[in-house]
């Protein structure tokens, strides 16, 4: 997570009427490194003591208050809007959220700039609209796209840290079970099925070979090798001492 | 986005104690085309009037209600637990949700799969967790890493929809104002700056071309051509008739 790129995004929070929106919005940006809040004619000032702010007082405490969207974003030289598909009808440029968090990435590395966010209920304005340099649109279904204020501001700013590269990055070694491990599972299993009167492995053509086998589908953990010859080992006892 | 894929995923909240969350996370899986909603032991069984499922009264209505994670998960073929750092002790397997996400798109083009969402306040407890296959971890800051229950669903969803494509497809071509526009704006420029005694480029060396790059550098839109011509029709006008 990259706190310094993170800092220079100013989260903007146009007309909210909900106190406890804008506290779970600062949850989400503390949860994902986002620490800057910016409230444009917020509807309630009471929201300093949201309580949905769970872990996030502090972004809630400094969060700054301004009566226009263009002091809000006075310092940011890209301005960004976050939109459901009601936008799309504006001569705004308009890119998906996957595209418009790369390209805001990129802006952050270097400068300041501006993540807009509507009220609940009507979403950016046209005039809120013209402060932006594009539009971010969250992929929702168009049946029912007016997200809850939170989650989305959440989406948005998981969208700008998510790492592409974990999605390729291949699953942590399992720490599989040695050679050795799974040799002494298969000799027990094999008694065991012996002392069982099992007779399809036992006595077939090959059968040691189709236990071995048999074993190693099971991708034995290193951890639970110890565990599973133990369950054997009482198994056979108990086969062996009726 | 693939519904019918999407049908194949159980979002199951375990324990849940606030009925909004449970709205919330209602709303934000109609958001993402997600209707499959099952609740294990809901503290509040008044959850079906949730006023926060928002356009997803429905999910609500029609959510399923299990005493156990294993009734509820009965029908899925994977299960996955969303979680944040704090099980990353546990000897289960845990990947990034980035690439969590693509192991269990991968699973729903097939076959069921259910996510598991812990309660509020404890997450998963170890009884869910024994349950799934292997956790997903929202990327969150260690030092926050509680997310809001509904935001995590939420996010893990967006994530499950979001394409990688949309991320390199490039902007939508913008509609560049056409080369006679241009010229024809470049022309009354050219007349405003001799009419007003401009004399930085009007008299230079090149002055016409030096004209002609600034404008094609301004990148203009072919809609807002007209409208700067007009601009510069009218500030000529009165150049002309002080």
């Amino acid at each position: 997570m990259d706190l310094e790129r993170n800092a220079r995004l100013k989260v903007v929070l146009i007309d909210s009427r909900n106190p406890l929106n804008i506290g779970a919005a600062a949850r989400a940006m503390s949860n994902f490194g986002f620490f800057e809040l910016r409230l444009v004619n917020p509807y309630d000032v009471a929201f300093r003591e949201a309580v949905s702010a769970v872990g996030a007082a502090d972004v809630v405490r400094n969060a700054g208050v301004f009566e226009t969207v263009a002091e809000a974003v006075a310092d940011c030289s890209l301005v960004v809007g976050a939109t459901g598909l009601g936008h799309r009808q504006m001569q705004h440029p308009l890119h998906r959220l996957e595209k418009g968090a790369r390209l805001l990435r990129r802006h952050l590395a270097q400068a300041n700039a501006a993540l807009l966010f509507g009220s609940e209920k009507f979403g950016l304005s046209n005039g809120d609209v013209s402060h932006c340099h594009w539009l971010a649109h969250i992929p929702t279904r168009p049946e029912h796209d007016s997200m809850n204020l939170a989650q989305a501001v959440a989406v948005c700013l998981y969208e700008l840290i998510r790492q592409p590269a974990a999605a390729r990055r291949l699953p942590e070694a399992a720490e599989a079970a040695g050679a050795e491990e799974v040799e002494r599972f298969t000799t027990l299993l094999e008694e065991m099925l012996q002392e069982s009167g099992y007779t399809d492995y036992t006595r077939a053509k090959n059968g040691a070979d189709k236990t071995h086998r048999l074993v190693r589908r099971l991708a034995l953990r290193a951890k639970d090798a110890p565990v599973w010859t133990g369950m054997l080992r009482q198994v056979l006892w108990k086969l062996r001492n009726p």
